[in-house]
C-alpha cells in the first residue's frame, strides 16, 4: 500500500494530527492506523480526561487553553464530549500556598480566572473535609499537611476521553481520511533520500529518510509517517536511533461509587454542575474526579519515585496501591470514603517527558513524531495536532483554534524553547 | 556491609566521583563497586579519549576546560597520561564554514585558541588530503564536500584512558578509599526517609530514599549512593521511577597501522607532536585520530539516525561498517588509506543524552546520578567529579580545578541551565 501520509496510532494525538493533517490537505491520502479495535483504546481510554488552563508557562496555557477552546466549539457544533467545567481544585497548606503564591499571581495576570477559598470556606462547603491533624498520630507519621487555602481554576474539568476521540474520527472520516485497525506497525523503514540499490542502505554518508512501516498485514509506503503511538513509541523510534526522549510509567484510576458519596454531587459555589471540582489533596499530588455524568469519583494519584519507569504489555490496577498509598490519604482528609472499595478500577501508561514535562514535536525526513505528552495529551490535543500540520506544511508556526500562533520549534528536541512550570505543588 | 558513600561503577566518572568524595570527606568511608575486573574497562577503555575546549556552549567549556587543566597538572605531579596537545582540526567546506562562523567568532572572544588554514595550506600540510571532487561520480553520488577551510583548537588532544583512569584510583586509594571490583550492582534498595517497618514502603505518602545496593555479593547500605554507571545506568534507574534521560547507544573504533600511514607521524605545523591533529572530515562527523605513541590511526564516525538506541550484552565491532560506510568516505579525503583494512577494532556504548547532549548531576534523597555524558565524558570528567562531591555537601557552586565556579543545579534535570552547544558542525 501507498499514501502520502501515513499516521501511526488512532490514540487522541494520532487522530488530532490525522484530522488536522487531512485538512489542511484535502488532495492527499491520509491513513490512521492502530493496533487495537476503535479509537483511544490505548492509553486515551485509561486517562483522567481533566483539563485546565492554569498553568504559569506560556507553553502549557497557550496547548491547552487552544485546546479547550476548541472543545467547547465543537459541542456547540453538536458534538457532545461530555465537556463539564466542573474546575480545579488545589487545596493548599499555608506552606504549599506561600511557594505557589508568585506563580498565582502571574496567572491571574495572564488571564487565568482563579478564586481562592479560606479554610472555614472549604469546610464549609466540601462535606465532611478535614483540614486540620492535630493529636492524630497516623496523619502525623504520614506527614499530612493540613489544609489552609483553597484555590480553584474555572476554565478546567473534565470530558469523556472515547467521546472526544470519537469526535475526532468521524471528523478526519468526514473529509474523506482513512483508518485501518487492527493493525499493528512492527517497525519503520528506513532507507536514504536518494537512493542507489546498494545493501545496507542508509550508510552513514546517505541522507536517512523513514520510507513507510511494516505492519503485521504488509509493508505500507508513505511520504510522511507520523508516529503517535503514546508510551509504546520507544519500539518504533529506538531501532533507527531516533530518541523519542520519553519513557512509559503506570497510572491506575480507581472508581468509587456509593449512596454516602452522593453529597459530593450536590456542592454549592464552585461550579454549575453543583459538583465537587477535579480536587487536588495537599500529599502526594491526590486527586479526586467528581465524574458529574456518572456520580462516581476516580481517584489517583503521582507516584514519582518508587514506581518503576517499565512498559507492560497488559497493565493492572493494584488493589494494595489503592489500600496501602491511596486510601490512607483519601480518607484522612474526606472521611466519607472510610472503608469504600473501588467498584472499577484500571491501569494505563503515561509516555513521561521527564526533562521538561512538555510534549514533543520533532522530524526527521519522512517522519514526525508527535508524544510525549506527560499526561496532559487530552488537554494538549487539538494544539498538537494542528502543529504536526504545520510542521507538515513546512511552516515555522502553527495557528491554534484561538487565533494565536505558536512556533513549531519550541518543541522539537534540537531546537527547543519551552518554559518550565513553576505551578507545581 | 556499610559505607557512608558508596559510588558505583569504576569508570572514569565514577571514579573521578569517588575521588573528589574521598578528599572533601576524608573521615568518611567511601566504598566503589564495579562488575569489571579494573577500573575503567567498561566504557571508559573504548572512548577514543580526546579532549578539547573548542565549545561555544559555557557550560561544556567549563566542564571540559577545568578538567584539561586538572590533567595537565597530574602530569606534572609525575602521572603519565599520555597527554598530547595534538589539536582538534576540523576540515570545512566553505558552506560549514559559514554556519560556524559566528559560533568561532565567539569561541575566539571567549579565549578559545583556534587558527584558520586555507585550503591550499592544508593540501600542503596534510599528506595525499583531497580537497576537490570534481568529475568524480562516487563522491558526488556520496555528497561528499569538498574542503575549503580548516579550524584548528590548540588547547585539544588526547590521552591514554586507561592512565587516567588508574591514576585517580590510585590518588582515591592513596587517601584510602576502597574499591571492590567484581561486585556486581543489582539493584537499588529504596526506602523510606522515615521508616516505619511496613510492608510495601515506601508508600506514596512517604518521601523515599536510597538506602543501599543489592549486589551479587549481598547488601551495602550507604548514607548516599552515587550511580556513575554509563550506559547500564537504566538498569538501576528506572526500577526505582529515576528517569537518567540517557540512552546507549554502540560506538565502534577502527585502528589502522601501515607503513604508508607513517606520514601522518611526520606532519609539521600544527602541533609539536609533528602528528596529525585530531581531525574531523566534513562529512558524517568521520574523525581521525592518529595516536601518537602507538603510531596508529584510530577512526570512527557518528552514525546518528540508522543505529538503533540499545544496550548490547557484548557489543561488536562490525567490519562491514568499516568497508561500507567510513572507509568509503576516508579513502577519499585521504587516498593513503586506500586498500588499508584494520589491525585492531573494538565496539562500545556512548550513554547519550539526545536533549541537549550535556552531563547530568541528579540528586534524590541518598542518590547521585551522574552520567549521560553524551561522548564527552573523559574530556569533563574532573568536573564532574568536583560537582558530585559538591551536591554531596550540599553546596549550590562547585569550585572547578581552575578556580572557576559551577552552578550545581545547573546540570540537574530539575533545575537545569544549560546552554546549547552551537559550535555543531
Amino acid at each position: 500500500m501507498r499514501c502520502d501520509i501515513l499516521v501511526v496510532g488512532a490514540g487522541i494525538l494520532g487522530l488530532s494530527s490525522a484530522y488536522h493533517l487531512k485538512a489542511e490537505n484535502p488532495g492527499r491520502r491520509v491513513v490512521v492506523i492502530e493496533r487495537l479495535r476503535g479509537p483511544g483504546e490505548g492509553n486515551t481510554a485509561k486517562s483522567e480526561a481533566v483539563f485546565r488552563d492554569a498553568f504559569t508557562s506560556e507553553t502549557n496555557r497557550a496547548l491547552a487553553a487552544s485546546s479547550i477552546e476548541f472543545f467547547k466549539h465543537l459541542e456547540q457544533r453538536g458534538y457532545n464530549l461530555r465537556l463539564a467545567f466542573t474546575g480545579y481544585l488545589w487545596l493548599l497548606s499555608q506552606q504549599q500556598f506561600d511557594r505557589v503564591r508568585e506563580a498565582i499571581r502571574d496567572m491571574e495576570r495572564d488571564g487565568v480566572r482563579l478564586t481562592l477559598y479560606q479554610r472555614e470556606e472549604l469546610e464549609r462547603m466540601i462535606p465532611g473535609l478535614v483540614t486540620r491533624f492535630e493529636g492524630d498520630e497516623e496523619a502525623e507519621l504520614m506527614g499530612l499537611p493540613p489544609i489552609d487555602i483553597g484555590l480553584l481554576a474555572h476554565n478546567c474539568g473534565c470530558l469523556r476521553a472515547e467521546a472526544l476521540v470519537k469526535t475526532y474520527e468521524a471528523l478526519f472520516l468526514r473529509l474523506g481520511g482513512e483508518i485501518h485497525y487492527r493493525v499493528e506497525a512492527r517497525r519503520l523503514l528506513l532507507g536514504a533520500v536518494e537512493e542507489l540499490g546498494l545493501p545496507g542502505e542508509p550508510h552513514v554518508w546517505q541522507e536517512p529518510r523513514v520510507k513507510g512501516v511494516e505492519t503485521d498485514g504488509g509493508i505500507i509506503e508513505a511520504e510522511t509517517n507520523v508516529v503517535a503511538t503514546g508510551a509504546w513509541t520507544g519500539k518504533l523510534l529506538e531501532p533507527i536511533g531516533f530518541d523519542p526522549c520519553m519513557r512509559p510509567k503506570k497510572r491506575q484510576i480507581f472508581v468509587l461509587s456509593d449512596e454516602r458519596l452522593s453529597s459530593l454531587f450536590d456542592v454549592e459555589g464552585f461550579n454549575q454542575h453543583r459538583v465537587l471540582p477535579f480536587t487536588i489533596l495537599p500529599k502526594s499530588n491526590l486527586y479526586l474526579k467528581a465524574e458529574p455524568y456518572e456520580r462516581s469519583v476516580w481517584v489517583g494519584c503521582s507516584d514519582e519515585i518508587g514506581r518503576a519507569f517499565e512498559l507492560e504489555d497488559d497493565p493492572q490496577p493494584e488493589l494494595e496501591y489503592y489500600k496501602d498509598d491511596i486510601y490512607p490519604i483519601l480518607m484522612k482528609y474526606l472521611p466519607l470514603f472510610k472503608d469504600l472499595r473501588p467498584v472499577n478500577m484500571w491501569a494505563g501508561h503515561y509516555a513521561v517527558n521527564s526533562f521538561d514535562g512538555h510534549p514533543i514535536v520533532e522530524s526527521i525526513p519522512g517522519l514526525i513524531y508527535v508524544g510525549a505528552a506527560s499526561g496532559s495529551g487530552i488537554m494538549k490535543c487539538d494544539a498538537l495536532g494542528r502543529i504536526v500540520a504545520a510542521l507538515h506544511a513546512g511552516r515555522a508556526e502553527a495557528e491554534l483554534f484561538d487565533g494565536s500562533r505558536f512556533r513549531v520549534a519550541d518543541l522539537s528536541i534540537q531546537r527547543r524553547r519551552t518554559e518550565r512550570e513553576r505551578f507545581v505543588i
